[in-house]
């Protein structure tokens, strides 16, 4: 199985990237675990390692997709 | 069946992408088609109807969903 973790922050870009991660991500294939950055601001620095700079984001094993564009990670520590 | 279509321009940031939709989207819960925008250039018109600005994307039903940035549309027009 693969971590897959999809960073978010509630904005409504993040909601529908999340409806399509947790509708079409293979679950026999991906344990994935969704993480709020707006509630969860001590989540912010591992995000940022793992090279996330904006969300919506997903991080499966080393690679980071943006998913469009909701905010950045700046935006998000506010 | 959902239908999801990934465009793509062959660029190294799409490569990428495609691996993740082709590893990772549900097949029992989708059929994927693949379309090489540089190589299927009369695909492009299909593709910015279905809101796509940027390769790589996914569109999913009536979703966009734009992954990293690889190159825009124009770009790709030539």
């Amino acid at each position: 199985m693969t971590k897959a973790i999809f960073y978010h922050a509630g904005c409504p870009v993040c909601v529908e990237a999340e409806q399509m991660i947790l509708d079409y991500l293979d679950k026999s294939k991906t344990t994935t675990e969704v993480v709020h950055l707006g509630t969860d601001q001590n989540r912010i620095e591992e995000a940022e390692k793992a090279g996330v700079k904006s969300v919506p984001a997903l991080v499966i094993g080393k690679a980071v997709y943006h998913i469009n564009f909701g905010a950045s990670l700046a935006d998000v520590k506010g």
